[in-house]
């Protein structure tokens, strides 16, 4: 069994928390000056175990191993949300460094704003695979202070660089490490999280039109309550999602607006925000039905029409079976009992990539669930264990 | 039978628009050069057909019979709500003139901002009822512009002057003429309407305590959603509300705020403002009854805790029995058949007199509903008719 130098990769993770340290936290927007010299920290840390290090014109750092295939890629991304946890995406990478050291045949990525500082979001996975097109450049701000992403990139130093993609054929699967962002392996007291799949998310703007008039004047008769009307259609969500939906769907509400939102008047209009997730096509599939014949009910016997507007529906990711097995094995080699298979809710760049080649993600647990926010942490024994994990399962995938 | 000069009557209605004319309505917030405006034009009006007119420290014009009782007390506002109708408000005290012009035992009033451009509301007949505190008019400022009342009084020139309180046992009821503001005549194709009384409102903020969440990272399960709890209560009010409420009750749900409102955040709090009316007291209580009832089954039943915050419980006026009996006769006299009773489910100044005498009210059609709009009106015919009405019942309710 490959062996990982636990201690190495634990010191790495402090030293990389050290740039743009914030708190117990880091501040490493991308692009920053902080970013850009965690890119750099991170190409020496590269050279130093062998790997060929480069970064390109979107600020993608990759470490290509030098020696004979197959090969795995492994990482994730090394900019942070603002002033937030050092371990998000950061663990993904030091993670893939740690296993290049220990001898695999990995290439190892930091690929640039997953999180998504620029509109587009996952800029640098998109770019390695082949679906991110100079004119989406030439449009993308920065969703903070409105930088163009051109003038942030020639500010970094990257104007005029090469944008890289991936060598066809190169790869057998590409791993990525993260922490859970949730509670339930906290909850379970697990220790790690086999992913089988990234949801997609298919998000929806529900509008409703009815006939504003004077609380007091109008009959309950008379009226077209356009908020009447969204509370019997989202109450109808709630008791029909559950026969369709799949063993971890969500679904959420976030936002339900009454215009004109005022005590003593029937609102004339209602829009809600609403969304659901799941890992399986035919789940996602059979809930938008289900969504769409309750409007189509609503509007067959309320006086208010609704309509829905689809804002976006992505693509769901499965994870490979064989390096699923891969993980499970190496799960229980290294904590029995102490782990389990989940799907991922939030998004990551395993979901691009798993457009290319097989991916497989490794969750640890993530203290009291906090992310996005410096206080996010992990025990640093769940840490060096979900590393063993992570090279135990690399090499059996790569003997599968 | 009194005989009502309507031709002048009408001439004063278009008299009166012409101050502060906007567009076919007016602008006349209270204590405005305009307002103060039509305050001196109403005080000549009641010179010239005889009453003892004056002003008193909150801008109240009051025009007194100088002959013998028993009297009637007739009138309504004269400010308008901003960039609004001609006639709500100026034609109760216009009809009123009408009344007192033909030699009925009227004092005739206009109380000063029923329109609650000021703080605390119904400034005239709450202060002639004797139910406004010096410090209520210290504290108040004007809800557009801020300025305080104490200082938009000095600006009228009603700094100083005392406020008139109603003679106790002068008056034998107060009548007061008005437009509908809402559809219900003109649906029904009626040319009047006998207001059996004026609706309470019940307001109230329900809160509810959530778990803010990731949508992605939680599942159903682990759920606090502040938002899902909103939907099931309002559901259920929904359900049970027609069940206990009266022949004419209202509710509504003005507004429906989660928080934060993001579309992938599951709601940490939710805010309802909710509100009914009845004219019912015992309907109001029993409507109270339910909703603290359904609070507290969702409390039971559901992960997020529900909380009834009450804003302001009014009180209901029932028009007097014997007025609405002159109304009746005096409506089925002049326009047989083209008149129904009904609810005013707006507040009107007379719910402040009904505290000291018998109060009644006579609804004229509204064009469209429209009202506190400048495009607000009612057809002039219909106008004289609830002229010759109102001037009939009073006849008849002072010959009871």
């Amino acid at each position: 069994m490959v062996s990982i130098d636990t201690g190495r990769f634990l010191a790495d993770l402090h030293e990389l928390r050290q740039i743009g340290a914030y708190k117990t936290g880091v501040h490493r927007p991308t692009y920053s000056p902080q970013d850009m010299e965690s890119r750099r920290w991170l190409m020496d840390r590269m050279a130093e175990i062998g790997l060929n290090p480069s970064i390109d014109g979107i600020g993608n750092v990759y470490g290509r191993h030098q020696g004979p295939g197959p090969h795995l890629l492994a990482g994730s991304h090394i900019e942070s949300q603002n002033y937030a946890g050092w371990l998000d995406g950061a663990l993904g990478v030091v993670s893939a460094l740690a296993l290049a050291r220990a001898g695999l045949p990995v290439d190892v990525c930091a690929y640039a704003d997953e999180e998504g500082h620029f509109e587009g979001g996952f800029l640098g996975s998109r770019s390695i695979i082949g679906d991110l097109s100079e004119e989406e450049i030439d449009r993308s701000h920065n969703r903070t202070d409105g930088t163009p992403l051109r003038q942030a990139l020639a500010d970094a130093g990257l104007a005029g660089k090469p944008r890289m993609t991936l060598e066809p054929g190169r790869h057998k699967g590409a791993f990525e490490m993260h922490i859970e962002q949730g509670t339930q392996l906290e909850k379970a007291n697990l220790r790690a999280g086999v992913v089988t799949g990234i949801v997609a998310i298919w998000q929806y703007r529900i509008w409703i039109d009815g006939q504003q008039d004077h609380a007091g004047g109008t009959t309950m008769d008379e009226r077209r309550d356009a908020g009447l009307t969204a509370i019997r259609l989202l109450s109808a969500v709630d008791r029909e999602f559950p026969r369709v939906c799949g063993p971890r769907s969500t679904w959420t509400t976030g936002r339900i607006t009454l215009d004109p939102g005022a005590p003593s008047i029937i609102p004339g209009q209602a829009m809600i925000l609403f969304q659901f997730r799941d890992i399986d096509m035919t789940v996602l599939e059979r809930m938008e039905t289900t969504l769409r014949a309750l409007v189509q009910e609503s509007n067959r016997n309320e006086r208010c029409k609704a309509r829905v507007e689809t804002v976006s529906r992505s693509t769901p990711i499965a994870c490979d079976p064989t390096m699923l097995a891969a993980l499970d094995a190496a799960a229980e080699a290294c904590a029995p009992s102490l782990w389990q298979r989940m799907p991922s809710g939030a998004g990551h760049d395993s979901q691009y990539l798993g457009r290319l080649m097989p991916v497989a993600m490794l969750f640890t647990p993530s203290i009291g669930g906090v992310s996005h926010h410096w206080s996010e942490d992990t025990r640093e024994e769940d840490l060096a264990l979900c590393c063993d994990i992570l090279g135990d399962a690399a090499e059996r995938f790569l003997q599968a």
